[in-house]
């Protein structure tokens, strides 16, 4: 009898698991769980979803169940998993058709995780939402903008929010936290001709891209129109009638009609920590390189497990795709016969936001130096285009490193061109273990229409060096 | 007294070691000879200056000879060097106010290189060009545009052709090798409206760029309208009263107007070999790991100097920008006090071709396997940002490794955007000396406007590692 590998959850983590492994070896039985409708979808297009230039919730997925099942895969939809029972190596799933177990001899924990809502009162009320998944961006579009509204039932709508019974005009959002998906969605609503306010308890947007990326990019958000509130502390989002109504502050009261909050994701760890399996110390389920539990034959991948951070050496919560991806297909070659590593990541991320793109990797100097590295930063802006090629504008490359060792610890960019596949080599250089020498050593390539003859971020490392020396 | 540092050739290796020098030792005395007029050009600008969207030689200018006084080093422009004496420490400087000598503590030959002719019949006739400088720009654009000459002395122009005394109308015009500045320059001629025509021996355009990517740029060259002849043996240039009007191939004869050679750069040595400074196999000048010649204190850098290859760990030449500029700066370093290398390099260049961005970088698998590689090459093509977000399109990537150990040694790209700066992340994987296994594995940034959640050269990794096992 062929062996079986269940996979709990079906989105990033998930179905790259089982696909790799399905791919890999077709005599392995594999079957995924998901507790709603949606498999394998582009969560990180929500905003553009939100903002209506994605039109369909079925635009965002990748791969659709026909797709899966001519894999191989048996894919149940609507079956949510409630228990493992390491000793017997099965699970119970709950499904329209009743409750069942299902023997494993592989396992995999893709749980994902949830958007946290603000620990202030009034954040049960309805028209507060986090968003984490398609229903959540759908009942979030269907609040601010009614007659888009397509048929959702109450209990699917329920992330924070349900659907008003009496939808009136949403003329202004508030967006909680100055990270990456609350600034995309800011743009979102600016381009829905809504007024957006976002409140960060910080003092800058995006904290973790470093303070002159961070004022680049506070400048453009505000020439757009986008009301920052920074080092700001909501108290209470207020509400009437059970709608939020107004987000209160130390600074005063503003008048919303929605609340979108991107405070963080915790990750979805009950089943686990029901079944015996240890949970890190970030809070997500502890795992080995190869993505092993401590329990055998029991795996965990994707936002519901820990990330091994390379320049902290330490794990982390990290719930960004790609990671999910990686640590996802890792674990199905594994599964599959093949032992393959799930990776560590350097913290990269990056965004478009407006005219802007905006990417960092690594550490900040604040985090380096929380981290224990004597760390010093630069920061360089120039051009980017040869100074005679036309359209040039400019980009700010900030880099930091280890004072004493001159190790690379981290970058960020921003620009109208050109930061957010940059930011890539940087990365790279990191996860290299590079000194800022190195890396502006690099033979990079240069032609007039893409850069000057020195790459900003050669420019930054040597910048850098120079300091440092 | 303070240390004298000479300075041979005002472009980018020469100009580089001259401001480095003087920055980092403000004492020494810094003296930069150039024969010509122009210092610090940008001569990777010539096609657009060619083509007419950039106006003025002068706009191609880095830095201008004011800012170098402002520096603090004395420019002697119109001046020669004709002569070394390593004995003596001295070099023999031949200028308007006649002939000199003047004694040097470090030297530098930063002498460049010029462009091969073709070595057939004709290629002396007027109408015939290489194009590595502003001068021999300048007579390029007035031959085949003459109502936008400006006035050039008949003994500056003479950069395989002189200006003709009478200017007909050129509309066709003959491109040989379809290298990088060939097929930048038949897109300006073609933004001039001049019907083109590429002789190339190879089979395809763009040799080292890999066949695959290749022909992505073959079809996108024929649809604007580029005549391509690849495979073609270029026999003779038959000319008339002395200018150029046909290419003759074994394939028949193409009337032409003017004709560029793009068929590589000859590294100017003569002053070195006539000092008994030494050669290296590739022809250029010979030095180590800091710059130094075989001749005490006297350093090589720029087109004229060999560069190291870090993946055949041979020495070759090189003549590009960024390699020229990086040795200079290092020597300025080194000379100022502080050794420093001039590094490697591994082959990364990038272009734009009207509406695509071309790019490559380390060893295509012909040349891995000439260099002794069992080299395993694969292909894909993706998309440039997530499917659903608006915009996207084809993307090209070819990978080559070593097929037992699974080290990258080379990747190519083409697409209609994010190719340029991709190539950066790959460029330093190879410095890196990375696996595509740890390629694959790289944690780059994601965005759905940016590409798809696998960026399109993890996903070659990915596959080139598959392919391998």
């Amino acid at each position: 009898m062929s062996e079986r590998f269940l996979v709990i959850g079906g989105d990033a983590a998930g179905m790259s698991a089982a696909s790799k492994a399905k791919r890999d070896d077709p005599e392995l039985e594999v079957v995924v769980f998901e507790r709603g409708d949606w498999v394998s979808y582009g969560a990180c297009g929500l905003p553009y979803y939100v903002e209506g230039i994605i039109e369909h919730l079925d635009d965002l997925v990748i791969v659709d169940p026909d797709k899966v099942a001519q894999r191989g895969i048996d894919l149940r939809r609507g079956s949510e998993v409630v228990g493992i029972t390491p000793r017997d190596r099965t699970i119970t799933v709950e499904s329209d058709d009743g409750r069942y177990e299902e023997p494993y001899d592989h396992l995999l924990l893709a749980t994902g995780g949830r958007g946290k809502l603000p620990p202030v009162p009034g954040a049960a009320l309805d028209g507060v939402f986090t968003i984490r998944n398609l229903d959540a961006g759908r009942a979030l579009r269907n609040y601010i903008h009614p007659d888009e509204s397509t048929t959702v039932p109450q209990e699917q709508a329920g992330y924070g929010s349900t659907l008003r019974e009496m939808v009136g005009e949403v003329d202004t959002v508030a967006v909680l936290g100055a990270n990456k998906i609350g600034l995309e969605l800011a743009e979102a609503f600016v381009g829905r001709g809504l007024e957006v306010h976002v409140f960060e308890t910080g003092a800058t947007v995006l904290p973790v891209y470093g303070t002159d990326v961070a004022s680049v990019v506070d400048q453009h958000l505000r020439e757009r129109g986008v009301h920052l509130h920074l080092g700001t502390d909501v108290e209470q989002l207020r509400g009437d009638d059970g709608s939020v109504t107004a987000v209160e502050t130390g600074d005063g009261s503003v008048d919303v009609g929605a609340v979108v909050a991107d405070l963080g994701v915790d990750p979805n760890t009950e089943l686990a920590s029901d079944a015996g399996i240890e949970l890190g110390t970030s809070g997500a389920v502890a795992r080995d390189e190869y993505g092993r539990t401590n329990v055998p034959d029991v795996y965990a991948a994707g936002d519901c497990a820990e990330k091994h951070h390379l320049l902290l050496d330490e794990t982390i919560t990290w719930p960004y795709a790609l990671a999910a991806n990686r640590a996802g297909r890792a674990i199905g070659s594994t599964v599959a016969g093949t032992p393959t590593p799930v990776g560590g990541i350097v913290g990269t991320n990056v965004m478009k936001l407006f005219d802007l793109e905006v990417a960092r990797t690594g550490l900040t100097r604040a985090e380096a130096e929380a981290a224990g590295f004597d760390a010093i930063s630069r920061t360089i802006t120039t051009i980017t285009r040869a100074h005679y090629y036309g359209g040039w504008t400019r980009i700010t490359v900030r880099m930091t490193a280890d004072r004493d060792s001159g190790r690379l610890l981290g970058g960020s960019l921003v620009g109208e061109e050109g930061a957010a596949h940059r930011v890539n080599a940087v990365a790279t250089a990191l996860h290299a273990r590079m000194t800022v020498a190195e890396v502006g050593s690099l033979d990079f390539g240069y032609a007039p229409p893409f850069g000057p003859v020195w790459d900003p971020v050669l420019t930054a490392a040597k910048v850098l060096e120079d300091a440092r020396g």
